[in-house]
């Protein structure tokens, strides 16, 4: 560890109490010992860097000023906590993080009572921290107490729709509440959308170092303690509004820009805030992603994610691997059909790199959307391009697609227009962890009249199924695929239209059927491998559609097989809850058959790499064994269960 | 029909082209007559009344200036459609509004061309149309042609945060593209929030006569084909302009405030805005919900919903009804709790008269929350009151529910917050149709880890449910109820917290066993007193749960029965399905078991009355009768078969 930075103050903190011992110019320099230990951190454990280096200074002043955990603080996505958790008595378990059992990336309540609101999507801090602002007036019962509630949102959540409606209900409300805008000019890629613009404008209104001036004057006002009162302190805040016009118009008072990175800016203001504010008040900051480490700074992305990596030259240590990303087969199978097709267009919700449509914006600037953190409207928009003949790819993680789910169904679904939801991540995602785990989707799309669901069984599937979804014309489609690399199969030349409804024989066999949706296929093949050894010998078969329903084939495998197993990487509800009533009503069981559903157990499963996420739901190739000799009855070694 | 309005202009229009002809004078006297065919319209269906009447002058200016179906007209959440449908070929057929096969209550693509974009949902509008305006613009094949993108949007649907992603994402594009802000300062409710002031601010900013005099200068401008080019023309309108900063900021051109009553206001600056406009352009006019119907000019809500009604008084023909809504039972119970204990709080989401909670809000001012048209946040919202130690009920339709469902997984499900989710009109809902049927909650609630998810078979249990809610602190909970008038039962003095998990039987028979989930048990009750006739004595239980199941009733039933049919008001993935999983994981299929799950159709289930609906459904008594007969192979009389 002799390369751990040295942090004689930061080695003082085990509490944010422990901050109010440092003077300024101390707390200061407890924000570079903080970037430091962030920076170490994240080389020994990848993560997400860039949003944390970018509030360290907030952090420490938010810290300095505030008392949490009695005073609610919450990280809108809190991608930029890492700060925050080395400040609040998280620290020496800070190289554990997104580790399973280790400190999780994100907030997390039941972690610790200075996360006072987990998060993980976005723009969700305003709502929160009105939460806890009514529950405070109201007298709620709250473990760690009532004080100030705060929330701290970036300009990209910011252009979410769910941000707005929150801040006109706390403009109508009224309640003392404090919204900091750390606005970075970035969401997770560089941000969009007229919103961003505008508050670009509130930036370059005022000139940085009069404001710089101002507040050094505020911070030589401040060891006199406020003589003139609240309304001294209410105009040197006014002063220092250049803008801000929307926010005033919706009830909050405004203050700022101010250079979040600056504490002889950020503490006087902070303070005057803490004294002061009556109603709701936004402090509107500006900060740069990945401050202080240059690397980050000079990343597209200001280091937003980044694996293990040298600190002294920000080189990845991640090793090179053999297949391609999933994303990355979507992205190029999408740039094929494009090519061929110009009615093809795409659309994503500030995610181009995570989705792979970063190629396809470059490839086709003027038929790629990007829309913001805006998923209801990515929805919708794609529906009006659908019903204005465009053949709109609606790129979006599982979890996020879960934000636009009324539109998918009122926008897409009743109305039968052919948008197609490109899904990835779709199943576990290691660690990144629950919150951001695909296992719901086919549940929710599959019962959708109209809807035609399929999921990749591998990379080689994953392209046949963009030939599918390009050609499908008279209603919508989705298909799923997950995080991280392909099985490293063969990859077609071009993408093949598959039948609508039809699934595959994989592997031919006897007694057991294994019928897969999605890419636990690849387990599937091992178990009956294993299997074989035992005199075992599955049918495997490929449903690709969990709507519709190859009904032939699953019928088929039920007259010529004693017992059927399905398996999806999602939770009861979907695929097999679908074969399951198929079989039901074709009075299957009437007389006896042995059907079993493998599916995402009933919890949400904390962060971990991906293998032991799966062996906690039991969907490895040795719990599919198991689940075969259950089945049949035999007997099995004991460490052969799951 | 003697009493029918005298339409001269009007009986001459068969497509909105037939406006064409007319002189402005005369689209001021066809305004007149649309509005008293609306108005005896709506007296002989029921119906959305008041949103039409505030946009009849709108909806005729529009197509006389515009060319529908080229130019795409949407109207959002469509409440206000039915002046437009009776300009748009459908006159005829209007007094089968809202019946089984008859003209829908909402726009619809599959009824008319003239409907580009459906909707019922609130908010969806812009996006739509900026799909529409990104298609024209990129040659995209559509079967009426291209023309403009016209959104019309209430002031209400625009606090939603999917308005403001759509603008937001509109002002970065700067495509042509028309939004007409239908400012009646009213949703469905009353408004709410902080947008809704800033409205108001606009509207106050200049007197109504100079507006008036300036627009009337615009009409005698106009014969004179704008010689001083687009110049003059942007300045008259910038001269209109008294505010719209918010929308000027998001890169919308803004004009108005307009009295959306006035004919010589409203046509000359939609003719300039036809002619004129390049980017994205915010069209502000004023109106009156329930406009030229005193009756409806009157009431609270602006007429928004109505039975039949007689034309002269206004009076309701409704017949009045013995037994409560659930509406109504869900919120006295409420009431009789919060009056217990001061930590019950509410939200809704601009529902309060819609979910009951209007009730709540006079008794307990400070302790309801009305967020506007805004789900996610009402979610999380509620999320932060359960954090800060409050008992939120959060009260929402399960249609509406969808569009917070990732604030429920995140906010509150991974989080195990105590929100309690009371769920309006679940299940299939009548004259509104498809687009209000809430088939989905079970399904997409019931797999969520930690959620427990109750159905109210009668009007009794909804109590006892809502008591249930009221006591559980330690995790989120959701009851669902239908629309509507319940059973007649008689109701209980107290509610009474139900152990969780635990069903009832409700009748004690042999050989199959019927276990209902929600209202559909009076029906299975019923089909169970016909059984007996035939000598075959059904045991029915009442689940109660979806989650957690009454894991040991249901093998009981499974033990001592030949046979167990589930039945739901809802889709597969829900109910059924868990139920399904549960047999197949305890092996109960493997030497035969008959077990059915009776579930909503894969359809759309268009508007009918109730009956019909669940006939369509198959759900009714005599479709349960006919199962349990199948199941158990009696046969059975042709004309017993659904």
């Amino acid at each position: 560890m002799s390369d751990r930075p040295h942090t004689p103050l930061l080695d003082q903190v085990n509490t944010p109490a422990d901050l109010k011992q440092f003077s300024d110019v101390q707390l200061t320099q407890l924000a570079h010992e903080v970037r430091a230990e962030t920076i170490s951190v994240v080389s020994e454990t990848g993560g997400h860097l860039g949003a944390g280096l970018g509030v360290v200074e907030l952090t420490v002043a938010l810290h300095a000023v505030f008392d949490a955990p009695k005073d609610k603080i919450i990280w809108d996505v809190s991608h930029q906590c890492y700060p925050h958790k080395i400040l609040t008595g998280r620290r020496d378990r800070m190289r554990t993080l997104r580790q399973k059992d280790g400190v999780s990336g994100f907030t997390k309540r039941s972690e610790s009572p200075y996360d006072p609101f987990g998060a993980a999507h976005s723009s969700t801090s305003i709502s929160a921290a009105l939460g806890f602002a009514v529950a405070r007036d109201l007298g709620g019962a709250c473990d760690t107490g009532h004080g100030d509630a705060i929330a701290v949102i970036g300009d990209g959540a910011m252009s979410a729709g769910m941000a707005f409606e929150a801040l006109n209900n706390a403009g109508h409300l009224k309640k003392r509440l404090i919204v900091v805008l750390n606005d970075n000019e970035m969401s997770i890629a560089p941000p969009v959308g007229a919103f961003s613009s505008y508050l670009s404008r509130l930036y370059a209104g005022e000139p940085f170092q009069e404001l710089k001036a101002a507040a050094k004057g505020a911070v030589s006002l401040l060891p006199e303690p406020f003589k003139e009162g609240a309304k001294r302190a209410k105009d040197m805040l006014k002063g220092m509004a250049v803008g801000g016009t929307m926010f005033e118009e919706l009830g909050f008072s405004y203050v700022g820009p101010i250079d979040g990175h600056d504490m002889e800016q950020l503490l006087p203001v902070l303070r005057t805030v803490q004294e002061r504010a009556t109603g709701p008040i936004l402090i509107h900051i500006t900060t740069k992603k990945g401050k202080g480490y240059a690397p980050a700074e000079n990343a597209r992305d200001g280091g937003h994610a980044t694996g293990k990596f040298d600190v002294l030259t920000g080189a990845q240590k991640k090793s090179p691997s053999n297949a391609p990303s999933y994303t990355k087969v979507f992205s190029e199978a999408l740039l094929d059909h494009a090519a061929k097709d110009d009615k093809i267009c795409a659309v994503t919700a500030a995610m181009p790199d995570g989705t792979g449509l970063d190629l396809f914006e470059k490839r086709y600037p003027s038929r790629c959307f990007d829309v913001g953190i805006a998923e209801q409207h990515a929805v919708t928009f794609a529906a009006g391009l659908a019903a204005g003949g465009l053949r709109p790819f609606c790129a979006l993680y599982s979890t996020f697609l879960q934000r636009g789910y009324d539109q998918v169904v009122h926008d897409v679904a009743i109305q039968r227009l052919p948008v197609r939801f490109a899904i990835d991540r779709a199943g576990l995602v290691g660690a990144d962890g629950a919150t951001h785990a695909g296992s719901f989707d086919t549940a929710f799309l599959a019962n959708l009249p109209g809807m035609v669901v399929m999921a990749a069984a591998d990379e080689a599937e994953l392209v046949h199924m963009v030939a599918t979804a390009a050609a499908h014309d008279n209603g919508p489609i989705a298909f799923r695929y997950p995080r991280g690399e392909g099985q490293g199969v063969d990859m077609p030349e071009v993408g093949e239209v598959l039948e609508i409804g039809k699934g595959r024989i994989v592997r031919e066999g006897a007694k057991v059927a294994i019928l897969s949706f999605g890419t636990r296929l690849g387990e599937v093949l091992k178990a009956s491998e294993s299997l074989s050894a035992r005199g075992i010998s599955p049918t495997v078969a490929d449903a690709r559609f969990a709507k519709p329903l190859d009904e032939n084939l699953i019928l088929d495998l039920v007259e010529t097989h004693d017992a059927l197993i399905t398996i999806e990487e999602g939770a009861v509800g979907g695929f097999g809850s679908h074969v399951s009533q198929l079989l039901a009503d074709h009075g299957v069981f009437d007389h006896g058959f042995k059907f079993r559903s493998m599916v995402l157990p009933d919890i949400f499963i904390d962060q971990a790499n991906p293998e032991d996420m799966y062996s906690v739901a039991a969907l490895n190739a040795s719990d599919i064994e198991a689940k075969v000799l259950d089945i049949l009855g035999v007997s099995q070694l004991s460490d052969k269960r799951a």
